[in-house]
């Protein structure tokens, strides 16, 4: 399989470093040959090429299998005057590859609930996915500036909302049966857009999914009160970037985090959803199992290798029961750097 | 003092009921004459007058040194396809009050702490001041709606960003000194105007003042796993609505957090952030505290009684140290009902 690794920025090409030999070690114990072509985005793309997404990672990315991602950004392209930003590269490439579904799973390690600001006898149990709705809302609206105000338009059509809210269902459908679709819908247009159109799809194709509402306030204050609660959440774009990085704290960590971007063929991104953490960016203490995670989902849903996604993520979790923590994971306790980390799963 | 008593919908009459004792409890204990005048909003307005803001709710409030609301809202007025909401009612007297700063402040107590989601350590000594912009923003941009799609614009201009800027930057003058401004200016051309015109007014006129910016994402995050970190938070109407909500779980229960919506003059509306519960409305057992903790901001900030704002903060902390704990306190131990928790606190 064709894997095109797109490193990034600031912690990126750490993580994407700990994580290909994860993937290698899968290869050689299941028989498998993966090739990686490295390709620039974000920051350094600007850098070496003026644009935060030249032609060649785009297409690149499009004639791939699958493509691993790590950050994008940092203090040194985050001049508000700045007319190309780091961030534009990540989008772009979600628009251009039809990625409308980004998919954020939320299962809380029993080691990592030490370094959970929640208590822990509320994350038992806990198994969440958020499908965050990843190419349309305010992100991708038109944008005006003018010396006295600035505008985002929020747009979100019908098509738009019945493709994810499908794809989320058939999550559900595989999962507790359970789908919480979260909006605002008693203040935006396109929430009640939203909340009919779900209402709809859910009748008329997913009668045996239980679906709920919940007002995006209320979602924010509910995740952590009664997390249990929940199987699949979707909801739009910007809703879903809160929640999610909300959610991750039931986890103990950001850096536990994994994602798959997901369109309606077979090439996914696969990225954490932390940043590129410019602060710890080049000291080797990142934490990589987000990324090495994002690898497993990349195995699951773009290769279709079921069983060595699992192996991966047992392999992550037997790690994290020897607590083998990298710094985010053990505030006072002892921790292990990125290589150390990746070594222990392979 | 003339103050409009705008109860709504739900449990919005029992808990303003429950609240109005003890602002003349306070009236006879410092020689203070206040007179109640009560106004339909809501879903009440629109069964008795047709819509959700009467002209009669809005005069009185314009004529009125201060205006106490319970809620609006519920499933009787909830038809995807109606044409006047509840909620319509409270954003246009908002609007129409000029109150463009929503004050919503969190301290949790050491007595709620138990019906917390979050770690009681990370709690000791939180003291937060979120100030939502509250008048601007998605929530008030122009809206369509067709077969296929539907829009909501976000605007924002730069006096209104300055305005509400000035007002959480002058409380944190007089607190900690610190501020924390909150955006998604790596995404949005209103987050960027935002980030800018902050960047300038705190520079030109807070020079003072500590300013941090942060990213709405993060912000959801870091709220939880360091929650001292932060003094004033300001942030637009959106996230400060998300981000109020999940901070309310610091404080241990929504029904603890109280808040004030305030312009350039005198008058304000308070109101608990909380909506309007239409599950447990009529039975009695609503929580008061947040509704008797906004009547405490009312007399601090329309009337300028300190002293008496104080006394009944005092008499709510007491209450809670005394375990008066209403239902959603209590999950699982003794609980008393909404008049018996105002009643202690007189
Ligand atoms: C970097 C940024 C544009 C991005 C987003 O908001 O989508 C990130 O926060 C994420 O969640 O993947
Ligand atoms: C009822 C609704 C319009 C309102 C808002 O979002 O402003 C409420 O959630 C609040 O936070 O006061």
């Amino acid at each position: 399989a064709d894997i095109v690794v797109l490193p990034g920025d600031g912690i990126g090409p750490e993580i994407v470093a700990a994580t290909l030999p994860v993937l290698e070690a899968v290869a050689s114990r299941f028989g498998h040959a993966f090739s990686f072509a490295e390709h620039d985005i974000g920051g350094i793309a600007i850098d070496r090429h003026g644009v935060p997404l030249p032609d060649a990672t785009l297409e690149a990315a499009r004639a791939a299998d699958a493509v691993l991602l790590g950050a994008v950004g940092g203090p040194k392209w985050s001049d508000p005057k700045a007319k190309v930003r780091p961030e534009q590269g990540l989008l772009a490439i979600r628009k251009a590859l039809g990625l409308f579904a980004n998919l954020r799973p939320v299962r809380p390690h029993a080691a990592a609930l030490d370094a959970s600001p929640i208590k822990a006898e509320l994350l038992a149990g806990v198994d969440i996915v958020v499908v965050r709705e990843l190419t349309g809302g305010i992100y991708f609206g038109d944008k005006t500036r003018s010396d006295t105000d600035a505008t985002d338009l929020c747009r979100y059509s019908v098509a738009e909302v019945e493709r994810v809210v499908r794809r989320a269902a058939a999550l559900a459908r595989q999962r507790r049966g359970h789908l919480t679709s979260v909006d605002k819908a008693n203040v935006l247009e396109t929430s009640r857009l939203w909340r009919d159109v779900a209402t709809r799809v859910m009748r008329e194709e997913f009668p045996d999914v239980t679906l709920e509402h919940q007002l995006v306030d209320s979602m924010a204050m509910h995740l952590l009160s009664k997390p249990r609660a929940y199987d699949v959440i979707v909801t739009e774009n910007m809703f879903g970037d809160i929640l999610t990085d909300e959610a991750s704290m039931l986890a103990g960590s950001l850096g536990l985090l994994a994602s798959a971007s997901l369109g309606d063929g077979k090439v996914g991104i696969y990225e954490p959803i932390h940043g590129s953490a410019p602060d710890i960016a080049g000291k080797g203490i990142a934490n990589p199992y987000a990324t090495i995670l994002s690898a497993a989902m990349l195995l699951r849903h773009s290769l279709g290798l079921e069983a060595e996604a699992a192996a991966i993520e047992a392999a992550v979790s037997a790690a994290l029961d020897a607590r083998v923590f990298t710094a985010d994971l053990a505030p006072s306790g002892q921790s292990v750097g990125t290589t150390q980390a990746a070594q222990a799963v392979i």
